[in-house]
This record gives C-alpha cells, sequence and structure tokens, in this order.
C-alpha cells in the first residue's frame, strides 16, 4: 500500500490528513500514475450543442466536425465522446480530450485551420452552438480514484500507470487528502467568474474567466461488465439515486456551491452509447463539494447504496467507478462558448443580474 | 451561532477542524452546556442481567434495588432506565445515572451499605449478575449533540443547559471537531483491556482497565412526539435500518474496533417502555468509531435516510437525537461485573485465548 500522493510531492505537513498512518481501507482502490514522471495533464472539453427537431443529427454532425479536426493532426493522447440532454433542451455532445500538457493543447489548437474554423463568424450562423472548457491543473492540483486495477478512464487513461493500492480513500475527506496541495493548502476559493470579453447567449461568443481554486469533478461509472444480482443492484438500486443526485446538481446546484453539471453517457467510435456514464461538474470550491457530497441526501444514498451492494457482494465487485478531481488557479482555466445557450456549461454560474 | 467548544476551552490549535470559519451547517444543532462552569459528568451504568424463566422478573427485581439504594441516599443529577436483551439471551437492565463528579458518584457508592451490599459474597448467588461501569470524562473529553432546542436528555440533562446553535456538525469528522482536547491531541488509542483481579464468568468477580482513549458514545432516538407521515418514516424506514447497525456492532463489533454495543429501550418509573431507544457502545478509539460511522452500510444508511427525510420534511422534525461522546484516559473508567457472563459489556472486549 502507499500514499496516493507520488512520493516526489510529498512534503512536510501543515495540514493534517484526516487518517493517521495506521489507517487500512475498507476495500482497495487505486490511482493513475504518470508514465513520465511529473507530466502533467490537459482536460478539454470540446463540445457542440443544438436543438429543435433535428437537434441528436445537427449535434453529432458537429461532434463529428470536432473530431475529424482532432484525427487531421496529432490525436491527444485520450478521448472520450459523451452525450447529453441539458436542463434547456439542448443535446450536448463533447469530445473530452487529454493531452499531455497546456503546450500539446495549443499546439493543435493553434493550427492555422482549426484556429481559423473556430474564430471563423460562421461559427455564430452555424445552427449549432460550439464550446471549449479547457483545464490544465498542475500536477499539485489533480488526482484520481479507481474502483478497480484493470481498466483506467479519463485522464488515468492518458497518464498511462496505475498505482499499487492507494491509502488515501474510504473516508470522506480522502479526496481533500489524495490532492498534494491539501498537504499545506486548504484550497479555499477566491474571486468569482467573470466575462472576459462578448456576452452569453445565441448569436454571441464570450470567454469566461475562472477564479482562484474552482474545482472541478469527473465522476465516472461502467457497469458494462456486471451480470445478475450485480447488475440488477447497479440499474434499479443505484443508477436511479444516481440520477436523482445529478438532476439535483443541474437544477438547483448553485445553491450548494456548483455552477454547472453534466451527466452524460459515453459513446463508442461509431455513436453508440455504451455502458459508461459520468457527471463532470463545475465547483465553487473543494469544499462545498465535500459539504455536498458528505451531508446532501441524494449524494449519501448513492454512497450509502454503493457501500451496501460492495458489502453484500463481500467487494467482488464488477462495477468500476472512477473519478478525477482537479482544483485549479484562475490560469489554469479557459473557457469559450460561440452562439451556445445563456445557460450552457459554467456560464450558469455566471452572477445573475437582480 | 457559536462554537460547540466552550470559550474556556478554546485554544490555538495545532490540529485543524474540518470546516473553515465560513461553514454553515445544513441544519441546526445544538449542545449542552454545564450550569456551573467547569463542571464534569461522571455516567455509572449500574446494572443488571438475568437469564431463565423468569429472567425479565428477576431483572426488574435487580433493578428495583438498585433504584431503591439510589433514592435513599442523595439521587444523581439524572437517571435513565433502559432494557435490552443481550446477544446471549440475557435481559439486562440499567440504571444510567449521571453525577456531579467523581466525589458525589463515590460519596454514594462507598455509604457504608451500598458499599456492604455490593461486596457481599450473596451477590454471586443472587441468580442475577451485577455490573457497574463508571466513566469519568474530563470536559475536555466529552462532548454532546442534540437535534432539538427542547429537550435535554442523557449527560446533557445533568449538565442542565443548552448553547446557542453550533457550528460543528451535519458533516463526518465534527464528532472529533466537538471535543475540546482535539484541538491539540489526535486521541490516538494506546494499551488495551486488561483484568485487573478476579475471572470473568458466572459465579466470579472481575474487574477490568480500560486503556487510553477508549471511546464511548450513547446515541439516543425519541420517537414520541412524531406523528403521521414522519412516524411512519421513522418506524418503517430509519429504526430497521438502525436496528441492523445496531445487531452489526454487537455481533460482530470486535472486527471494526467496537468491544461492546447496547441498543436499549427507555422504561418509564413505572417500568412500562416509553418510545426512546440509545445504542452505547464501547470503542478501540475514536478513529474506529469514525471509520465505522462512515463506510459501515448499516450506519450511512441510517445517515442517509435520516438526512433523506430531513430534507423531505424540510427539517421540521419532530423526531429527537442526541448523543454524548466521551474519550477516557484509562484512570477515567472502572468496570466491575459480579456473576455475569463472560461476554458481558466490556468483557466482550478482552482479549480471546487462542
Amino acid at each position: 500500500m502507499e500514499s496516493a500522493i507520488p512520493r516526489h510531492l510529498q512534503c512536510p505537513r501543515t495540514l493534517q490528513r484526516r487518517v493517521d498512518d495506521g489507517y487500512t481501507p475498507p476495500f482497495p482502490a487505486w490511482t493513475a500514475r504518470p508514465s513520465r514522471p511529473g507530466q502533467t495533464i490537459v482536460m478539454a472539453l470540446l463540445g457542440v450543442q443544438a436543438c429543435g427537431a433535428h437537434a441528436e443529427r445537427d449535434a453529432c454532425a458537429g461532434l463529428r466536425q470536432i473530431v475529424a479536426g482532432l484525427h487531421a493532426h496529432g490525436a491527444p493522447l485520450h478521448c472520450d465522446v459523451a452525450h447529453q440532454v441539458d436542463e434547456c433542451g439542448y443535446v450536448t455532445m463533447i469530445a473530452i480530450t487529454y493531452w499531455r500538457d497546456v503546450a500539446a493543447y495549443d499546439a493543435w489548437a493553434g493550427r492555422p485551420d482549426i484556429d481559423a474554423w473556430w474564430r471563423a463568424p460562421a461559427r455564430l450562423t452555424d445552427g449549432v452552438g460550439w464550446f471549449r472548457e479547457v483545464l490544465a491543473p498542475a500536477e499539485q492540483r489533480y488526482e484520481t480514484l479507481f474502483s478497480a486495477p484493470d481498466r483506467l478512464e479519463a485522464g488515468g487513461a492518458a497518464l498511462g500507470r496505475l498505482s499499487q493500492e492507494i491509502m488515501e480513500h474510504g473516508y470522506w475527506g480522502s479526496m481533500r487528502d489524495r490532492l498534494p496541495l491539501s498537504q499545506t493548502d486548504p484550497l479555499s476559493a477566491s474571486g468569482a467568474l467573470t466575462i472576459i470579453d462578448g456576452a452569453p447567449g445565441p448569436g454571441a461568443r464570450v470567454r469566461v474567466a475562472g477564479h482562484a481554486n474552482l474545482a472541478v469533478i469527473r465522476s465516472g461509472q461502467d457497469w458494462s461488465d456486471t451480470a445478475g444480482e450485480e447488475r440488477r443492484l447497479y440499474c434499479d438500486n443505484i443508477a436511479p439515486v444516481l440520477r436523482a443526485g445529478m438532476d439535483f446538481l443541474r437544477d438547483a446546484g448553485t445553491s450548494v456551491g456548483c455552477y454547472a453539471n453534466r451527466y452524460m453517457q459515453q459513446r463508442d467510435v461509431a455513436g453508440r452509447p455504451v455502458e459508461k456514464t459520468f457527471g463532470l461538474s463545475y465547483w465553487h470550491s473543494l469544499t462545498e463539494l465535500e459539504r455536498w457530497a458528505e451531508s446532501h441526501a441524494t449524494h449519501v444514498a448513492i454512497f450509502g447504496t454503493f457501500m451496501q451492494v460492495v458489502q453484500e457482494l463481500n467487494f467482488a465487485l464488477r462495477l468500476r467507478l472512477y473519478h478525477e478531481v482537479a482544483v485549479l488557479t484562475s490560469g489554469q482555466q479557459r473557457y469559450e462558448y460561440v452562439n451556445c445557450h445563456a445557460r450552457s456549461g459554467i456560464l450558469n454560474g455566471l452572477p445573475r443580474e437582480s
């Protein structure tokens, strides 16, 4: 067993971990490690949204454009495609791409054809909305967790390697304890989301600045290998509770510090749904994410149901869970929306006019 | 709103609280305060156990003897009477008495008639078992929590006053954060339960020494004022899950650091059951109590169900919950069992011969 915090980032603590050195987790879990020491991850969400009678078709066509641009020029380390219908009824499709570093992402986004396409006035009149959300956490500000050692997902798939069993999981507060910077920094949020230029809404382009210590979580479920009783427990007991929690965050999240939440189902390369979902949410602070997770009935119910199933199945789960969490400086976030409705993504968290 | 830690016990922290100063609990709660500043609490469990065809009658008769001894000489500050059938099938009745300090308890227990009765060889041949478990936490090692401000219970009833709404509740880890000593001390357990003299089991008398930072919790439920939907939710949804959790601790608690658990129903002065229950459990350490509460399916289910009911009822609960927690030095604990079966109370936590 090893610490989730890689050795080269361990330092004398000024803030304590919630568990002492004698702690043994009640079940195993793993974290992703970079294949190259010190490697970071850039997570770029390249999305399209569409409404109306042909929303699915239009969003799929938009996504194909995005993916074609990726394939043409040096693919990212890892890419997931996911689908959702958002709270305003817009079909949203996103290529969630992971890059080695900001330079790699910028090299792609700055290619003349990609850049010209993105900047073109025609993007405001395509009949769909486009957006990019780019997150580039320093190594000290990023953590991952996997319930099974045999399949890496998301940023973990980009990092490429798996740790030994880790210690910091299975208790509330372990998410914070896995973040290297939490050894010495309370990760308190400050500032607010602000518009850099432009305006939200259809027919317009807007760039938004994030603030210090904004938190992002992608928390995923893969039930493709479940069968029998476990599959029934997942589909009948866990998934509906999970959806209720995700819907709450989507519809009323701002009341608890959640700017935006997308609960999405993944698609394969042919566009067919696969048995993988994830919630991806933006939070004012890690603290508010912790508070929601610990006290809101929907999340506690998810956790309680999961623990019950885990224990009923004597920890022999085929359900795979993972998450990745980033707590970002303001300079590690970029958000741009083109012809999107005014509540798209992080726009939902902008201060409302009273 | 105020801190659960009384002002005169607040000191510069070397260990952090889990929440920062900006934290606002999701619902209100209160803690008990002493009527006289600096007053401590001694909790003395004076019990009897009986088995066989007339176990109820014999246990009740035993309890009447105990209570008569209390009434005759300077009553405790507060006394609850509770009933249980333990894992070995013994009817157990306990007068849970609260005293101003060790001197007050000792003055009672040391009275010639009380002392002579307790020491008499006849206690080994009464046909019932007798026990005393006496806990005398320093003020820094004791905390209470109440979900409603209109009824004090247990040690709180002995202390006599209620705080303003407190800050440190509604998140995992708040129990620790309410203990004044946790500001500077991790409250790590050391040592083991040991026999001071005698031997466990029928026909024998045994005294057991506790170890450093053994933790005790009495966690109570009062549903006497519930009605309608709330009563149905409590009786049908919460109580059965609670019982499952209590049964687990009773039957398999040692696997998670719980030496013993009693889930008891209170009785009124006439011996009739009232709608109040509590779990009273002894733990190797506060840490293990935290770990069980946070990760064991039964407790997470209790918590999740409670949070759901609270939120469904928009926090207008008539169900009353409270608890008191003590983390004790070895000198603050005394355990003595007379003619009791070998798994009674904390005897259940003695190392087993292999």
